[in-house]
């Protein structure tokens, strides 16, 4: 095994790195799709995966989706998948506020419909989705009816986000008990073809903004996601590889958590990006150099089939 | 004359401050109103000044209101006071367009119905003001349709700020041709009784995110603001006074420009906070050391009764 970062994973090395690892953690978007296009061969990938006995789970920082609706999406698409094998921080955020926070209070949700719904299924109430208009003038916003329960502002991916949105969790955050919790940093939503939207770390940097304060963070590269599924699976870290196309949120994550890491190159960062980081000198860059790369993951199929 | 800066500004010294200055630019918000209270004596001492011989000029990074919607409320307010002597950054960002980025082509505008109007009136078109719906999913956003005559994202305040028109902005900036303008960089605005909402500085941290560069920056306390005043009435830098209530706009607007500096206490910053700046050995910090400072400009009224 190669101990040098940042190398090519190919060849017989594939088959050898696979032997070391029990449980693969793939990120989604721009790993095993982009939008809604498969990437060709991953669920062949993922499928051998789990024939070959290991454990595989999906880590992801979009929180536009409930682990049922992740669940429904990949079977659709051919992967061999059950609802519990997906950590989205949709469902990770609801856990975050239980059992990090022991939230005991109403959540006013800057976020949309998955968020609602894994709130709710861990039991905790929130002030609703969808626009949140606003009458009058500026003193008038100001002096906004607020929920006295409210004890946190959570802020995800939310399309109704609006200037009355940013305003009434800013009148809620005035209370320094209320906690500021966001589902990630994700500053665009890569989707096929190259294209991209506004992603959650805008909405998050205006409340931050308005705030004054800092989000605690739910997604990766926080360490929580990992222990989301470490937890409930027993993973063994020496024993995970994590998968992903980002340095700063899956390689990240990875080196956090001390797992081996592979660097998919369907998705956002590049060979230059990784190896800029290993020559930077940097101490804090070192944890966004993967311990290998490859094209796709589809490249593991031989190793797999084999 | 003291030297020393951070003086209190009292007795005696006020008089000799002012024989010194032909010129006082004041701020407005927290300075001679609060949200639509009147600070006690500050008409008094704006009308006093000018019966003076002096020139008093408002230069506020509000973009909500015109030059006219600003002379209007001074007026009512009591202040004898021409809409010429008013730059708002509505009218500012007009001109910052007009001369100094020699725009050829239409502003996409985040912001509201003042800023539509004083861009018209310098002849700029733009793309329209209100809500800005978008229908579809996700990689339909992507794809929103774009004006391509449009070669500015302009972002001032806009209380119909959305997800939507963020996303618009951002495909708009995706074009590196396009320029990025703000009006201003403030935070909160401040209303009357302490409270507060969010400021353009907010909506602009969420394009500026999703767009991934900085605008460029028209308010306070960039100089462009003074060189407006400066040069429609020939302004000597030496013989001006800069009021304000905020050490990082006005009293750093005041530094960057070469003018005298005097805090006032009845809006945003505190003497601590000066202190603080004036004693922290950054040489950043020293712009934001206003050379005196005062309760409330009412405390101008004697030296300008004698």
């Amino acid at each position: 095994m190669a101990l040098s970062k940042c190398s090519r994973l190919s060849g017989p090395l594939i088959k050898q790195l696979l032997d070391t690892v029990d449980n693969v953690l793939f990120d989604c978007d721009g790993v095993i799709w982009r939008g809604n296009q498969v990437v060709p061969g991953a669920p062949d990938v993922i499928n051998l995966l789990k024939k070959n006995g290991k454990g595989v789970y999906f880590v992801t920082n979009n929180s536009t989706k409930t682990r049922k609706m992740y669940a429904d999406k990949l079977t659709l698409m051919g992967f061999n998948v059950t609802e519990d094998e997906v950590f989205g921080t949709a469902y990770c955020s609801a856990m975050y506020l239980k059992t990090v926070c022991k939230l005991n209070g109403k959540v006013y949700l800057v976020g949309g419909n998955a968020m609602r719904l894994e709130l709710e299924k861990v039991g905790i109430s929130q002030t609703g989705v969808g626009p949140d208009p606003i009458s009058g003038v500026q003193i008038d916003w100001a002096n906004v009816t607020l929920d006295p329960d409210v004890k946190a502002v959570v802020v995800g991916f939310d399309e109704h986000f609006s200037y009355t949105k940013l305003n009434r969790a800013m009148q809620y955050l005035s209370n320094p008990a209320c906690l500021l919790v966001g589902t990630n940093t994700d500053t665009r939503l890569p989707l096929e073809g190259g294209k991209a939207v506004p992603g959650t770390g805008c909405i998050l940097k205006a409340v931050e903004t308005a705030a004054q304060r800092q989000a605690q963070i739910v997604g990766k590269p926080n360490h929580f996601m990992f222990d989301c599924v470490a937890q409930q699976f027993s993973l063994d870290r020496d024993r995970c590889l994590m998968v992903g196309d980002r340095l700063d949120t899956d390689i990240q994550l990875g080196f956090n958590c001390g797992m081996k890491t592979l660097l998919t190159l369907t998705g956002v960062s590049t060979v230059a990006d990784a190896q800029a980081n290993l020559e930077s000198g940097s101490q804090e860059r070192q944890g966004m150099v993967p311990d290998y790369y490859i094209d796709s993951i589809a490249e593991l199929l031989p190793a797999l089939q084999g």
